[in-house]
């Protein structure tokens, strides 16, 4: 009897451990589930998966229950993936997560390999299925003999239309945190008609494009991260434009913009005095000072921000004006905005996300003269507040590539993405099955 | 005969030098000055001085010049210091420095006290007169039973009208890796009339103000690092206004800001291809791609510079619209631009600088209904590119600490900076002789 054990069990594990709840019946797997809150897996798990207590910094019990199990799912922050991967190497247990692999673990390639294991990361949605779809794409237009020109890839995690109901068109569908710092940590890098880009923090949010999926509407895209490192993991070396974005409903950079401005959104530092703060005196701390104009007067004229402007409505919306207390203490600018954000930003009862991707190749086939432009999408909608759209696309993923590791379906060692065809091509397929699929439309690049 | 070891020769230390060899004539002291780089040493110092090639990496060498001496004097770049003063440490030196304590100094005041000696740090300009000068003007308004209202500060080191033939009016005569790097690591924090402000790095260079100084002219400052550590060091915990800022000539701010935006003064990361890259391929990879636009219409725009702002010429003036070849391998954004700069903002022979302090203090006086404006000011010119005004004002401090030590005057033990009188008072008094001097101005403040 084989033995899946599920580390962490915050927000996108809900439909993972469904997922695989319903093969352990079939295949006759064992499952434990454990997060450092056992109400929090108690309130996921069927009866028959063993909830537990764990804390991964008990060194003890981390590598009793690896030794205990066969494979390893590990959904707890990306910061703590290589705590979990040393007993993972130690005992020869695979392992997979649905974050970006990081250097620490990409370092760990030559120990997995020897130690015939296998780590696969970037196993959910963004990054996850964009690689898998992205891939499969590439790999049928140079198949086909056709040269590549661009690649541009965009994903987000938003609210469907029926429950979108505030101004910003958005809700937290994911780690809270990471909608704050989102852009943080270096520029964005990509490549564009031959030409390296980069763009820093402070000016990521006013460079964005718009994108409209049929039937849904239009969205904007902003550059995500650095997209550089994919043209070599993609085999994209041949390729003039290589972009890879996040999607929000227009409007939402804009006046997201307004707190990168502010420096609203440093986690670096903690600022002075917070217990006793108002959210009018947080936004004020940022604000030059004056004994005559108000806070939000200041604001708008610092800014630049007319009266217009669909940022105002946005910005009160969200109460930063108010003079209610924060309530937190020595907290860092970030950490007091996801605290209001996560109250203003949540997902009511009945609400449903919302996953959107969207993928564009533009590419010359032999003895065409005009290129053809090639665009795949895919819009996942959520069943309620915990199944989200997020959830599943992230926990799928995740739980059929654990499902081929133990049906020996995947034989591969070391540390991998899933770019590679027998990782994606069998999960594209059984994600079809959950309604998880792409449409292509093709067309002539008319070269806009 | 006592001995005296400075390690560094760089851009500060001629001034430091050509003192310490003065009073050694008198008080029959031993110098040595060791640098990496002997050539440096032996052009900056006199016969009777030892000119030696140190590696401060060079553990055994540096223990043994430090154990063969009385007092050292570091000029290293201040993240190198705590490496100096381990053997310190261990024989027992006092040591001193023109840098900013950091949190690594700061935390051997226990052993410095045990083995009785001094580290004396923030002995230049700015750290350093600053607060010698700011401290002997608070301690007398306190003394006469005062209350301050309003403490500012404001320190730059500029050009000399005469040599001033630029239109950034800008050279560089300190170190031109700090002329990049101004205003980075955390956001720039004071208190304004009780109120804690905090202003990112993509906004300090837009958060000026203009001072003017009688005979000089008008400069524009923004806020230099964190002021807040000064209240507790100062003793200002009850002054609601606290502010430290730094001064260039009008116009250079918002000029400068525009690197600032681009992402052109980040040295967290290297660029792709800079060996082959040209100085407007630099600044053409943080803006937007376009078949049409040059690469100068491309940055006018998104930085939104008018035809007529001065911003134009100081850009163009600076060549980074040139086709020039950078020629570094493997930089980043800030090495590039330093490159550039150091070419650009050279001092040339002949070119004279400035050295300009300009401190605010509003008091009120016991019975008196309108508070006082007391400002002080001080402007030092160089006498060439070497024997410049920031030479001797970081160097003349440095070299009178070190003689009040050895002659033993200053017997203090630990860590410290020189905000204690008994180390302030002789120093600006012997500065005079040096015409450095402060020049005073009363007058009832208007509320402005």
């Amino acid at each position: 009897m084989k033995k899946i054990l599920i580390i962490g069990a915050g927000r996108s594990s809900s439909a993972l451990i469904r997922y695989l709840e319903e093969n352990a019946r079939k295949f006759g797997w064992e499952i434990t589930a454990g997060d450092r809150d056992l109400t929090l897996v108690q309130e996921k798990v069927a009866p028959s998966t063993c909830a537990i207590a764990l804390d991964i910094f008990n060194e003890q019990q981390l590598n009793d229950e690896i030794q205990n199990t066969d494979i390893v799912v590990s959904m707890v922050p990306a910061r703590f993936h290589p705590v979990i991967a040393l007993p993972c190497l130690k005992y020869a247990r695979s392992m997979l997560t649905a974050s970006y692999e990081s250097q620490e673990m990409s370092e760990m390639a030559h120990k997995a390999k020897s130690q015939g294991i296998l780590f696969l990361n970037e196993l959910g949605v963004d990054p996850g299925i964009d690689h898998m779809s992205a891939m499969r794409v590439i790999n049928r237009i140079r198949e086909e003999g056709n040269a590549l020109l661009c690649f541009e890839t965009f994903t987000g995690g938003l609210i469907a239309p029926e429950s979108d109901n505030n101004p910003w068109h958005y809700k937290i569908t994911w780690n809270p945190r990471n909608v704050v710092l989102a852009g943080q940590g270096g520029p964005a890098r990509f490549i564009q008609e031959g030409t390296y880009k980069y763009i820093p923090y402070h000016r990521l949010f006013r460079r964005t494009e718009v994108i409209e999926i049929e039937g849904f509407g239009k969205f904007e895209g902003y550059a995500n991260r650095d997209s550089l490192k994919y043209i070599e993991k993609y085999g994209l070396q041949d390729v003039p434009t290589v972009y890879r974005g996040t999607l929000r409903r227009p409007g939402f950079c804009r006046a997201w913009d307004v707190f990168v401005q502010l420096g609203a959104t440093d986690d670096s530092f903690t600022l002075n005095n917070t217990e006793d703060m108002t959210y009018k005196e947080f936004i004020n701390s940022f604000l030059y000072y004056s004994h005559e104009d108000p806070v939000k007067t200041k604001l708008y004229q610092y800014m630049h921000i007319d009266q217009d402007s669909d940022v105002r409505e946005k910005l009160e919306w969200l109460g930063i004006f108010d003079n209610t207390k924060i309530g937190l203490k020595d907290a860092t600018p970030a950490q007091i905005l996801e605290h209001l954000l996560c109250k203003k930003w949540a997902l009511e009862p009945g609400d449903k996300d919302m996953l959107v991707m969207w993928h564009k190749f533009i590419y010359k086939q032999k003895g065409q003269e005009k290129p053809t432009l090639l665009t795949s999408s895919l819009v996942v909608t959520g069943d309620d507040p915990v199944n989200t759209a997020m959830a599943k696309t992230v926990g799928l993923p995740l739980g059929i590539a654990a499902k081929m590791i133990l049906t020996g379906q995947i034989r591969l060692e070391g540390v991998y993405i899933p770019t590679i065809k027998e990782i994606y091509e069998p999960i594209l397929q059984e994600l079809e099955s959950y309604g998880i699929g792409f449409i292509e439309k093709n067309m002539e690049w008319n070269g806009e």
